[in-house]
């Protein structure tokens, strides 16, 4: 299923977009899209058995504005450096074992929202993720296929970076990943039944129309569960924490002086294989 | 005011500690303590005034457990070897601009709940901190004295830490920061107003009775108004996000070997002046 959101930010309603593209309304089966939902079994039966049956209503999709697929988000921890051709770009060795760092939940916004270029930025830049949603509470495991039994779902996540407040500035990369409007996400949270293989998803990314990022989930360095198990050992993941597995090659800081980092009227375009299109106006802050 | 939140985890029900030491229900006049209420002046007025005029009911104290002062945090954003004494024995340069790591808000326990030796952790580690409370959204603050308007209160903090984790196993400091029951807070979230001097509060901490660290917030690097006025360019905070600002000396990584790191069975207290006192029994994950 292609679970979303729809409205106004902070007021948006939960929706389905159906086997037909045709949005329909989850309002009145469901409070929102959120961890108690992706934690519920039966909940998402009952989405799954009213979309089928034709239950659901149909809602306007005319202008509606797309919020980010889930609401209540409780962490967000990002792998850096997980594709070897970024790792190669960015002039760092393989990492051994997975890089972490954190985004805070309140710099998502919706796929198509404004993303503003920090005050005081130079060094603003893209990076086209694979998002993976937590469904079920992961604590000590075992496995790579364990951890894949614990997601819910996948997203598309643009993981906007500032690269001198990351690097240049003292202390974590933290730093430079938290400023407001940096952690763009959705279209859609699809469910991992429809997700076959995580690791055979192609990501692009495009500037102003060119193309910028052009990778695959082939490239991990460390795969979905694996990252999954990986993290579980250090942190417990709650259902609606959501992942942010790394970006492959093609960013501004990996290119030739001057560097083409983002600037107010820049336009960004991202996806993710089958999880759906991004498009964000930079503005300044 | 000192305000606090009691009963089993996950079902806490706001209370208020008076003048007079007595705990009251708060149930009947605010849902909970949280960003929404710190920011709401007149919710707090009305504490205050149901307050003076007895009309509070008393709560049971026996047995009661106490649980984080503040519901729904937002972020946890914590502030690197911010004193000076610290930064010596950590063998650290004192760092030019705050260094900057986060904690997720699910680390947070009660002040006098269990905190537990991750698997495999050899390396456990205390560090009494003073937490600030947001109380209003700062975004791109010009001053430290603006940076102190938009706190709401403090709180005792405990930033429990595997070093082996943030240290040696690759990426940020946040590998290590971000294990399950790794933020006590609490007892009390005390109003700005009855702190008036945030850079003068003495912390310690006592390990199986024994005091290990004995510091000052006088020896802050970077106070409270400043590492505000800091983190409000680089990300916004919100009502009811939190800010670990630091530990004193004294912490197991600075001692001499064997370090005494924390085990099963140990027993640490903590308190900042003013804000109360934790204590937490050490059990294995």
């Amino acid at each position: 299923m292609k679970l979303l959101r729809v409205g106004t930010a902070g007021a948006e309603r939960p929706a389905l977009l159906d086997q037909d593209g045709t949005l329909r309304d989850l309002s009145g089966l469901v409070g929102d899209v959120d961890g108690g939902l992706l934690a519920d079994a039966s909940a998402l039966a009952r989405i799954r058995s009213a979309a089928e049956a034709g239950e659901l209503p149909e809602l306007a999709a005319d202008g509606v504005r797309v919020g980010p697929p889930l609401a209540r988000i409780g962490k967000i921890v990002c792998i850096g450096l997980n594709y070897h051709d970024h790792a190669t770009e960015a002039g760092a060795a393989i990492p051994s074992e997975p890089i972490l760092f954190f985004k805070a939940p309140d710099t998502v916004v919706g796929p198509q929202d404004t993303v503003l270029v920090p005050r005081g930025s130079r060094k603003t830049d893209w990076e086209v993720e694979l998002a993976v949603v937590i469904g079920r509470t992961a604590r000590y495991l075992d496995s790579a296929e364990e951890g894949l039994a614990h997601v819910a779902g996948y997203a598309t996540a643009h993981d906007v970076s500032e690269r001198e407040f990351q690097i240049e500035r003292g202390g974590t990369w933290d730093k430079g990943k938290n400023c407001e409007t940096f952690n763009p996400l959705g279209p859609w949270l699809v469910t991992a039944d429809e997700v076959p293989d995580p690791q055979a998803l192609s990501l692009r990314l495009w500037v102003n129309g060119e193309l910028k990022q052009d990778g695959s989930t082939a490239d991990q360095i460390f795969p979905v569960g694996e990252v999954v198990r990986y993290l579980s050992h250090f942190m417990t993941l709650y259902p609606g924490d959501v992942i942010n597995t790394g970006t492959p090659a093609g960013v501004a800081m990996g290119q030739p002086e001057p560097k083409p980092y983002l600037r107010a009227g820049d336009v960004v375009e991202l996806e993710v294989e089958g999880l759906g299109r991004q498009r964000q106006e930079l503005k300044d802050a």
